[in-house]
């Protein structure tokens, strides 16, 4: 199959116009544009693309489990069926390497495959049912029976750092057609091409299973209106959204002050601390310093669970490391960024932190690892800031007291990790109490980069790590984030949602007068 | 036991000062001030009160189900000993009829045991297990483990419509302290007195369970300030709200502007539609009238689910239903409103359409029953917005498409009602399609006044009836809310809570490798 790129929105099953602002990709190898020129779509196609999701909504609110998984699990073939022109293209818009994008599409299909399997079986809607006591005194008990049900057309931003699973066909995406909410996707200008493929392998799937056109549309834009206006656009009842915080921020203000203010499901900014106690540093070095290595230069540092924090107890322990990790940095090439914007954010944080700005081909960087002393680190706040890209900094602390007093203004993370020794065990409880309630996930003798797509993976934490603690964009809870709560009251049971009537049709979990079971 | 009001705000275990600006309560019989003389809370008050609550969270995020059941237990307990004091109190303050506070009090206790319950059982923490798989290639699956844990200090907002059970110790403060999070309430003005008992109970329930003095702040305000000042508040991590449409969306911009915006679970504003179908209207005029009359005049009037727009189809139903209401009306005698804000706001909107204004004592009105012809109410779109006392609006509907077009600009509602005739269950479906996603419940030939509390109620609905359509204020679910996730990554058993370690020593219903159970 050859794919022929167009460079134009899709509106709800149409193709868009060529008439709007133009742009390109650039090759992060050379800095050089490649072809071909992308189209920004205008705001009536916005509006046609939004009208056209809350028309269709009505229709996917109506889907039964087995009809969603279907589409999902055609959405996934149809990306493998494209996996040669999505890799390549991929590769030539990041600057990334083949496998990470062989990697990453396995990863695609794999989440839309397990939102598949969750929305067949059917459970997740947490039905339940409290039957009526009509001789209850004073009041007869009605029978209420309620589940979660789809929310209406969510917004998805694709996000840069990955363009294939948190972008156009990515987590957000599959987790919202799952809930049965249509989407309309802002595709994100540094990766249009791989944006366009991965469209072409949804309105595909959306016509092969006879969805509405309206389930689905993707809109190019060279700027930031567009984005900005679909999170504004009365018709969108949620939006998804992976990026940096001032962008995370400024949507969840447009959707703060609307008429009928929205969640915005934001991932957006994490630092990751490693704390690596006194033990662990003494007992296993290398190893520690190769995994912190492998873990901030992964996707050439462009992870948000990148550990750009790195606590080491002053003392044998912390020089072991330290000379390691600079030997490893030494010998690492310079990495192409993924845009010119992210380079030279990244290129202006490092030097302010006293790197020396060397200028290489394209966007490539090289790796950082800069160190402060501990009362250096609590002076200055902005070293616990993150910078997006492979560096990290390393901070060594005195005692473990440090480590408490830090926790107090700590901002939230998607993760924190602890490296123990053999004879430390017994004082993690301790930490874990300290931390936990400042990051999603709290990993152990191990790195944060590599998120498990699975049932109990939560890929969130507080704020600014995430807009809401109690939800995960990462895993099978992410569908949650899309649905409305729906009850009925004393209902004949044929009016009723399948899932919650009498005698269980659907064989699913279900809580009856409080007892959960599959009846 | 006598309990004398001092008329100070409770801080973290001690009594407030007596020097900010002061209020009483009002007798809505006679709209005359009653004692004693109740105090503001200082700025300064304000924040020692939430400043100790984030201590407490520290201690209440460790407590285990069993302590924290023993803990609401304990305040059901102290309330009901307080019962004829609350009863009375609320009764003054409300110019509601004691009866309705002995079942207020019973509601609240029951909300309280019920949360009891649902924390010492456990599954309500959604606790996932994924297994390790060391030998997965290319990479190694790690274990990955999770659950719902306590989100950090709520402040709450008492209702003035439901003194006791959505108020000082009523669904948000059982929700937010079975979660595990610390509450300082915002007393409202209009029942202090009643506010001051409850807080009594609280108090000493702290005391008796050993728990942290922050665990429980009440603070008394004449005015707005300290209610924003709250919702600002660094320490605050998320709202509980039921009240006005304007001071929830006051409360929702405070917190969306914050450095860290927080959730507001506001729970608003709603007209609750009922729509008469043309059987049920023929078939049974007199129970329908009679049972219309007795929702939207229940509490005079003062529910966030009475029936305030009425469809009737035109025709001889039309004026059986209504000329059975209109006797009821003039048969039921005036009635005192809350507060006199509710009065003066309840005239000028019933004399807007239409009513004559007549002065009674006290607080006082009388029902208002008003009628619309289809053109006139596709026209006035102010006629379908609430009126906050017992007032209704009837709309004769020529055939049931008017009613499908009422839907498209229908605002989110609490509940939307239908009553069919035996012949037209058929149509039902359809209906509930079209309407179930504009609300938060569906009844079918009954009255929405009066909330089931169990599993599976669900006492929300799309904005403006809340702020988050995928949550309830009233039911187990409502514990959700004030939760984050937390996720442990290949974490030795001793690090982990209870409820996610191996053998499952709380006998909790979990996830384990996708698979639900007791296990």
């Amino acid at each position: 199959m050859t794919l022929e790129l167009k460079g134009t929105s899709f509106i709800a099953g149409e193709r868009g116009s060529r008439t709007g602002k133009t742009f390109t990709a650039f090759s992060p190898e050379t800095g050089e544009p490649v072809g071909p020129e992308f189209h920004s779509a205008s705001q009536e196609e916005l509006q046609i693309a939004t009208a056209n999701s809350s028309i269709a909504f009505s229709h996917l609110y109506r889907k039964t489990g087995k009809e969603k998984a279907r589409f999902l699990r055609t959405i996934a073939s149809n990306l493998e069926a494209m996996k040669g022109e999505l890799v390549e293209r991929a590769s030539l818009e990041t600057g990334l390497p083949n496998a990470r994008f062989e990697g990453e599409t396995a990863r695609t299909c794999g989440q839309l495959r397990m939102f598949a399997d969750l929305v067949e079986e059917g459970s997740w809607v947490d039905a339940r049912i409290d039957s009526a006591v009509p001789g209850r005194t004073p009041m007869p008990k009605p029978d209420v029976r309620s589940m979660r049900k789809a929310l209406g057309p969510v917004a998805v931003f694709c996000a840069s750092n990955f363009p294939v699973a948190f972008s156009v066909a990515g987590g957000d995406t599959a987790s919202a057609l799952a809930a049965g909410c249509p989407v309309v996707v802002n595709a994100h200008s540094a990766h249009p091409g791989t944006a366009e493929i991965a469209a072409f392998a949804i309105a595909d799937a959306v016509s092969e299973c006879g969805f509405p056109d309206g389930t689905f549309s993707l809109l190019f834009s060279a700027d930031y209106k567009i984005g900005a206006a679909l999170v504004a656009d009365r018709h969108i009842k949620a939006v998804g959204f992976t990026g940096s915080r001032p962008g995370g921020r400024a949507l969840m203000d447009i959707a703060a002050n609307r008429e009928e203010p929205i969640p915005v499901f934001a991932e957006m900014s994490s630092v990751n601390p490693v704390f690596v106690l006194p033990g662990a540093a003494k007992e296993r070095p290398d190893e520690i310093a190769d995994g912190l290595f492998g873990s901030f230069t992964l996707g050439f540092g462009q992870f948000c669970t990148k550990p750009g924090l790195i606590f080491l107890p002053s003392g044998p322990g912390y020089d072991s490391i330290v000379s390691r990790l600079r030997h490893l940095c030494e010998g690492s090439e310079f990495h192409p960024l993924l845009t010119e914007g992210i380079r030279n954010s990244y290129v202006s944080k490092t030097t302010e932190r006293g790197a020396l700005e060397k200028a290489y081909e394209g966007f490539g960087v090289e790796t950082c690892l800069f160190e402060a002393e501990w009362f250096e680190f609590l002076e200055d706040r902005s070293l616990a800031h993150e910078i997006f890209g492979p560096a990290a900094l390393v901070v060594g602390y005195r005692d473990v007291a440090d480590l408490h007093d830090f926790e107090a203004h700590m901002e939230g993370q998607l993760t924190v990790t602890f490296h123990a020794g053999a004879d430390e065990a017994d004082e993690l409880p301790e930490w874990v109490d300290t931390f936990e309630r400042k990051a999603g996930r709290v990993v152990f003798n191990g790195y944060p980069t590599g998120v498990e797509v699975c049932q109990a993976m939560v890929h969130g934490g507080p704020f600014p790590a995430t807009s809401f603690a109690g939800t995960t964009s990462v895993g099978t809870r992410a569908i949650e984030r899309f649905t409305q709560l729906v009850c009925f009251q004393d209902a004949p049971d044929a009016v009723l949602p399948e899932e919650l009537r009498d005698g269980n049709p659907l064989g699913m979990f279900r809580m009856v007068d409080g007892v959960t079971g599959r009846h």
